[in-house]
């Protein structure tokens, strides 16, 4: 049967890190490839006690349809959070809208703004599942330069002057995936008056920003937003469960409502009982101290890494050193290709990601994500071991 | 702000069903509007053992991440059910990914088929939250007349020879919403075959295919394919729990395969843990009983509608009489429009939804839904007795 799809189609592709997801089941591999919080650390105790709660308390409402914008007391909970924690100002339920993570946030973004032939500016590298969402609606990347505060403006902005169908800024401010770099504070509040200038909405991707391990919690891009031209998109997926799929829009009340009206004919509302659930868990558990727990065992993790690394590797490469978040990413010498290094990779029982998925063009192939997050220690040690025998074979000593 | 949205937020609306949940809260409000199930059926205790034994066996399993297409034996049940009850054929797991209920099957479908200007043949009229879903995708609606035996097969011929840009055939066979008619056997074979003639793929969305309370189960149209044209669209919401968000596609594995690719960049995957709280509870609990118990009940709720529909409205009107499902549709003289009795309906606390709110260009105001599924016997009687007294008021008599 040849059927007729949709012209986007032809530009929709499959995640190569969802894909690869089918190699961490082999036997004995160790993977840095996912995203994935640690599931060790998982509250599994305290959501069992809130779920059974919420089924005992209000089984039927929680189990019946809801309105799309989703659960008044998770929206408030969420907005005061963002207040009490990231600096975002005056902001209450009306500015919450509830979706399945912050993914569909940037499905959404897309799907309000774009147009076929619109541009994404977005940062060189930049999270594959955003390239992925935005494809949908058929537009071009123009990938900005980092450095080690994060987008360069002046790259931004030269690329605002020059690039009449720029539609939307798409960043991820802090610990971004893939580099781990994070955006200065200099630098967000200079997005914020470069995007009003050109009136191009900036889509702050923020679901690493609450795991900092060290130095000082940056305020969201968001907080310095007066005029609605910031949307910030947030998620319980790594400071609590990716399985439940829970993520929220902060937006201008304006903005807001397009995004509901959006979600209304994506999928009605997110799962009534999950965001109950939530609710439950944050008035039974402490979810600011759970996330100071996972920061100290992030970080352990991170500096093993960092650690391993640089007795394990072979000479001639950099990595980041991020102060949260999951990631570190590696840049080896141009005439390396980490994708051909994947495959021996594989039968050396040991993956990461390789640079070149982060890029709409593929341009940059020199690199290596490595994840932290969902490994542990002695898994660390073996597993930048493994790396370092095959990278001695392949760069010159 | 004024900011620049794409063009399809020219055409994307709010849902006049979902915007009327508000008038459904007011003190003492008997709501017909709805097509919700009776929250007092669900099976609460049932599921809290579920969802209980799920975060004992395998909480960190169920809070993770999971892959896109979903959990495998949920899969394979769902697959199995749908050889057994509906008489599909030849399927296995692989044929089924999971969705956020079927509006997101309706929704992945316009996105995998549709281009802008792209035309949509459905029934007319058709449920509401579909031509929203679509509508993210700019396509033209072609409406196919329907009489007692569903969509008239001769109309949609006659269409798909003078619409050279028709890409789907979306419908809902069984107990249709809003109209509550039911798609003949006959034509069910038909409709595959004029599908395959003019290489149209059938979105058959049928959520109220397992809720028949008299007649012969028909099979899906699905069971006639035999050449991957027949995507079924099913969903736990109305035989279950609308709140767990729990549906599915089924397809030819191809065709699947684009699917999960756009589910891929749209939300990643559906809650791990909903997918695992349904395979304990469908290993506990007997899910087809239930399903027996729910017909019994709706069953008794319809037939009581009928009744007092008779004896409390004016002469003048006509009214389906479906063998399952949620809805009824009444039918009044030409000159009556709903949408002004909508108005004094709310006044008199009672709720419908208007029959305009069904058609894409709205051309027909002389309908309207009444959903007898969330109301018990009581409210019906009282809900009908106000209507009719309204109705009275309106109609010649």
């Amino acid at each position: 049967m040849n059927l007729r799809y949709s012209e986007r189609m032809g530009q929709i592709k499959s995640s190569f890190i969802r894909d690869g997801l089918k190699f961490t089941q082999l036997p004995g591999m160790i993977s840095f490839a996912g995203g994935m919080p640690a599931a060790e650390l998982f509250p599994v105790e305290a959501y069992r006690k809130a779920a059974d709660l919420v089924l005992q308390e209000s089984g039927q409402s929680a189990l019946q349809y809801d309105t799309t914008e989703g659960y008044p007391p998770l929206r408030r909970m969420i907005a005061e959070e963002l207040m009490d924690q990231v600096g975002v100002q005056g902001i209450t339920e009306e500015n919450i809208a509830i979706t399945n993570g912050s993914q569909q946030g940037i499905d959404f973004s897309g799907r309000l703004f774009l147009d076929p032939g619109d541009v994404v500016l977005c940062e060189n590298p930049t999270y594959i599942g955003a390239l992925n969402a935005f494809m949908a609606y058929q537009p071009r990347f123009v990938q900005i330069p980092m450095d080690s505060d994060g987008m360069r403006m002046d790259a931004l902005e030269k690329a605002l002057g020059t690039t009449p169908r720029a539609k939307l800024i798409y960043t991820i401010p802090d610990f971004q995936n893939p580099t781990g770099l994070t955006l200065s504070l200099e630098r967000r509040k200079q997005m914020v008056e470069i995007a009003k200038q050109y009136n191009v909405p900036i889509i702050e991707d923020n679901p690493y920003q609450r795991l900092r391990f060290t130095g000082r919690m940056l305020p969201a891009i968001k907080s310095f937003d007066t005029t609605g031209i910031v949307v910030y998109l947030g998620s319980f997926s790594k400071i609590f469960s990716p399985g439940i799929r829970i993520g929220w829009v902060c937006a201008d009340e304006t903005i807001l409502n397009k995004y509901i009206t959006v979600k209304q004919g994506a999928d009605l509302h997110s799962s009534t009982i999950a965001q109950r659930e939530l609710v439950k868990l944050m008035e039974t558990f402490s979810i600011n101290e759970h996330i100071q727990h996972l920061n100290q065992v992030y970080r352990i993790r991170e500096e093993l890494m960092l650690e391993r690394i640089a007795s394990d590797f072979p000479d001639g490469f950099q990595v980041t050193r991020p102060e949260g978040g999951f990631f570190l990413w590696a840049t080896f010498p141009e005439k390396i290709n980490t994708l051909s290094i994947y495959q021996t990779a594989i039968q050396e029982k040991v993956l990461f990601v390789p640079g070149a998925t982060f890029y709409a063009h593929e341009d940059e192939k020199n690199h290596m994500r490595l994840s932290f997050s969902n490994t542990n220690e002695e898994k660390i040690v073996e597993g930048v071991k493994r790396l370092g025998k095959l990278l001695h074979t392949v760069l010159p000593t």
